[in-house]
């Protein structure tokens, strides 16, 4: 059974996790969350990456380049999910699958934060979980890989 | 470990699982669907029971008394998803957690099915991964109920 | 004086009364409304039979079969307020008065319970009193069938 | 049992009733109004007073001046009913129960007398059963201030 | 030329047809309206059966049953027209015709009628031509049935 | 039985019939419809005649004067039915019925093509049965004639 | 030929005309519009009175009263014209005829300008003229009344 | 005192006046209204010239050619008035005044009604008075052409 | 340095500002207030004025007498803010500097007070500084009236 | 080098272009836009024949109409670009292609003018540049056609 | 008194003023402003340094880091003040107060600037004042922080 | 003649070109519309160099910096057109021409894509034509530098 390799993206102000309004975000730090993907994606031989970026330039940039060291992308964009039409783009743009993750659920929140532009071109979309919602993408895109079947719109 | 027990409600027309628009929906009947779920379910040492119903009020009714039976529901409300308000009262009156599923990722689909009245009230959601959807909120559950920890809004 | 005979409607969720979000709808059971609402139409003369659904089917139902055997109505139709366009038209289509009643206050709570598809139809509405909205309801349907006269829309 | 003290403060244009428009507000005047209001309330030991005016900032000082002298208050704010904010914010600010009436069913008539304002901030509304509102309005608020219970947002 | 049999679904308050608001909807009750539509069909060799209820849930499953035992329906879903999807999905779900028809023209009523849920799917729309509206689509079932051709989206 | 004289009125672009994206509008031309019309009619004792025009003011002189010379009217006003409500008022100054007729559904295309602004005053509806939508037009107008029951909004 | 007797009402900020914002309402002032209306109005046999008020309320007393000492009423509402339901429920109210005058255009104005809420209720409405719009709602009173024929929805 | 000519242009189905719906626009023929118009301009030393058009590029024609030959335009342009914005770029393209008129009063009527395309650009607007409206917006431009002073936005 | 005079307007319902809601608008009563940024002014050389009204006519004829006595306002016109366009015109039509104030920030509050009809038309506007932002507009348009400069749309 | 034989339409108003709004559409006539595209085309081995109309009708027709003449055409619709679905519909109806121009740049201009009913289905669109945004369309569609590549949605 | 430590961030195209559009934002150029600031701040005792950038993830950068060596920030953030949900949730994220400010009014200028994404997690709001509105922001600053309250949402 | 000096900026993922969604946006690659470009420009004496960012600030940057070394820019600002205020705040704040561009005609994609945040304030918008859309702008840049015009709005 061949490693999966596999990307996370964290947008902006994730790196405050933890830190930042912990009764929405729960209070494991951004370094507490990746330990708990790393370990879950180990467990099932996948090898997992992060990146954290407050850039909707670099996450583009990131999305673009992953093809050629990844199968597949973990993205929580953080605001930029609600307004950014160029991540988007770059997400259709690419042939590996990603995975759309909120650790809260936008839905439950202002109304501002209901409405995603790129769960629209995603493989699919896991919220509300806390850091579990990222341990369930890994797990969804080692099977997805595995398969060479790519699930989404 | 104690054995979980979850139910998996499915709702309007899934009962078609299979015939119905094959491109959209994919061609396993809501027959392997079951057999997938229950597998992966006793994979981690969980029970599932299924319901599906074409009723609105059934699917109130099944939330109703599922605290009284199973730990943990995952819910497909199907077209109901949309206009719910009355299945959304019922998820909020009671105190297990309901996972949100979509086989396919609404965000891509029509308009009308970009609104999920129960987004709001459910401990997570997980939608556009095929029947994996379903996998992946036991596998949820299943860890939620474990920890004793309810997750969501 | 003849007694008035009374229907008192409650749809989905009301069931749970006492149970579900009591910071909203107060601590009373739907039996201890019932037994206060019963005490309060004996005591002007009037006898009140209940009943509860979760089905938009049964409330239409009962709504179309109430003229056979009762003066009035009073309908909490609950979730089914803010979406069903079938009860407004079974309230239009009888001819006995019905009153629209609310524990809590639709307007002080969630945008999609600001609208109400059967106040249009309906004799008249209150909402706001907690069990007395019911109470009230009675009360003006009592007179208004005294009176014979039906005050609506 | 100590008598309780009431307000009714009627706004713009109700000093025409029985005048104006009797096909939608009948044809009783604000005196026969006030006489049947009057007598309700005295038959449960309250006494009322009654002010109309057609001046926003009128009924504001009405309200503020309320709890100086009154157990609760009747509101019929007429048109104001659907545009004033400063009515809801003089309401929101005294602790003496405020309720909303209304002659004939709001919902009923023009798109524009579908918003209320101030429906989010009183104690109830009652509305569409002509005169008796004002009476339910004055029994459910003598019932009200004699439990000692504000019921409302 | 063989016997064409077809399916008429009446949706909510049907049943009370003749009854309820005559100035909009005409004096005849269900059952003259069953004799013309019947007589109508045998005239052109096709056997009619009629079902009505005023439940979402029966309609889906009367739709979902129906290409096992006739080969088109006529489908009047009341106002449920104007809320269900459900009822929507279950039509594109099947592969027989599925004609829409009204009694009176919903764009000359009240708003919320303007909208139809299920336009989008059937096979044919018919309305404002009182109960001729179902006499029009048994014969434009006949010969798209006779044709083997299905047109609609 | 005297013969019914009937006038069918296509509106822009109708004239390039099964030339014009044969996809939607299926290959046959406006002749062939119009054969199929004329013989239809022929069937059930009736003569029509057609005009085309790519204009709103020749529609709409068309309807003035058809009264003159005709029973009733079949319109297909093609792209103008979605912005004209000069046509609708000249359907509401003319006592003869005009029926409302569309190859294919609107419902199912463009949103633009979602409202008609003479639905509200035509004496009925057809749409999505391609030319068959006018034969089932003629063949109600020949009824409504004979019954010389004008049915409408 | 009797006297006519009209009233005109300016709403808030009027008094300022000829002093605010001369390029939009010209530099002629309260005092010489009145005097030209009142020209004008005695040329025909008419006699004007004239008031003006910043308060909502006084415009509502202002018409109520009217129909005690005059034949009609010009009413600019100014800025009150986009929000008063107040003011349109007084002119609904009262038997004689409002004429609505604006000196400006609304509609080549701010887009919160274009409504107005009383152009539903008036007898009729004149805007752009300047000062002779005022002039010409007299001419058009003055005619109105002396052949006592009511001209309005 | 030197002849003021005028236009009167009347739009679509303004040549059916007298017949069409005459609870909304009277009893008078357009004739007769010209009559009136023409007795009207000439008590006042005008000359009016008349047009009825059906079509929107004939009111653009008339319009483009008018100030060749006329010193005004009355414009009454049917239901175009709500969609036409090619009207409204004729009528701002040309020099000379014009005055928009309504028989009845638009915003006392549908909602599509409420809104003028042309309003934006004419000299000034007239609506409400049935015939008079007319005669207002002659006695107005004759007063305008005089002074030639040009009163608009 | 000459003194500068400033008048400071306060709407609705903040004469009972520390009582009415003290977790929004904070404990200071507007006594308080006053004293605070009449010490500021003084601080600065600046003499202030305070007025307190309920009425929109009030505030209207204070703002339209402001210029005769005072060097600039500073006004709160609480509820008003977001539906008087009648007080946004006398803002419009005064001369000396007029700066919008706000004890909290409407902007974090509910919807409706997100829009300011006066924010179009103010010098400029302070707001969430609790009683601070009456301080801070002193000291702007102690500023301002020094420099004879207006700063402002 | 085959000559390419286009079409220029202009549409309502653009008759008047040099007269009309020179601020907006400048003072060069269309004559003399005629005569620079007629230059630039010959310059390019192309022949170019134009139309003007203020008729959609005649629009409508001349695009029917142009695929037996002419290779590509270059469609100024005036204001009907922002309303008319029948020119949209032609020009999806023909297939050679269709390029839309504007003279001054719609979305720097009224909102009305932000919507192009025909941008949808032209092979391309070229808008803000004056006269030189039809030289620019004549380039593109010689070139266009030379290729015998058909570029557009 | 101890120094007061603050950072002024100035967003999008804010390098360019005194250049750009000077009707709207003036003469001064950015140095001249934080002249002015600095001055003004140092006349209170604070100390502020200075930050202008383009890029949106470089806005949320220096709002992280701030809390480790400034005690309040001066925000004004551009064009970015209307579509940035991710400074947003920067300025929510951290705990030191954080002062919006614009130097025009928005509200006066084109719809897309009346919404902020900011303003509802701001300490407070300056709009309108030019640079004035940077120097009103450090008073603000300085005195809450030295009265360690955070004022705001 | 001069060599006039332009500046072609692509926006996100406009690097993938060629490989992004072939059936959207063509085969050739961003190079190979560059090489066209260059050899376009180079025609009509003209020289463009090239820059491609992911990133809204350094578009900003490159737009502020652009009047120091060239004549014109030519911008496709990809899937920033639709959200990006700073871009075009950068455009109003410079003074040499800039021309939108775009390869696919964004009126016949996704609604999102159908505003233009520059729209408003560019030379000129060219869409639909592939990578001749750039071609086009340079041939309208380079006579626009020639003429010394800018044409715009």
């Amino acid at each position: 059974m061949t490693a999966v390799r596999l990307l996370v993206i964290d947008g902006p102000n994730l790196n405050l996790l933890g830190v930042r309004e912990p009764t929405v975000y729960g209070t494991e730090t951004l370094e507490d969350v990746r330990r708990r993907v790393g370990e879950r994606a180990a467990s099932v031989g996948a090898a997992v990456t992060f990146e954290q970026t407050n850039s909707e330039a670099r996450v583009i940039e990131l999305l673009q380049r992953a093809p050629r060291s990844v199968d597949g992308v973990v993205l929580n964009a953080g605001a930029l999910t609600h307004t950014s039409y160029a991540i988007a783009d770059a997400i259709a743009a690419i042939t590996i699958p990603v995975v759309e993750v909120h650790l809260s659920n936008p839905a439950a929140r202002e109304p501002f934060r209901h409405r995603s532009t790129i769960a629209r071109v995603v493989a699919g979309s896991i919220a509300g979980f806390g850091p579990r919602s990222y341990e369930l993408a890994v797990l969804a895109l080692v099977e997805m890989v595995r398969e060479r079947v790519r699930v989404g719109p």
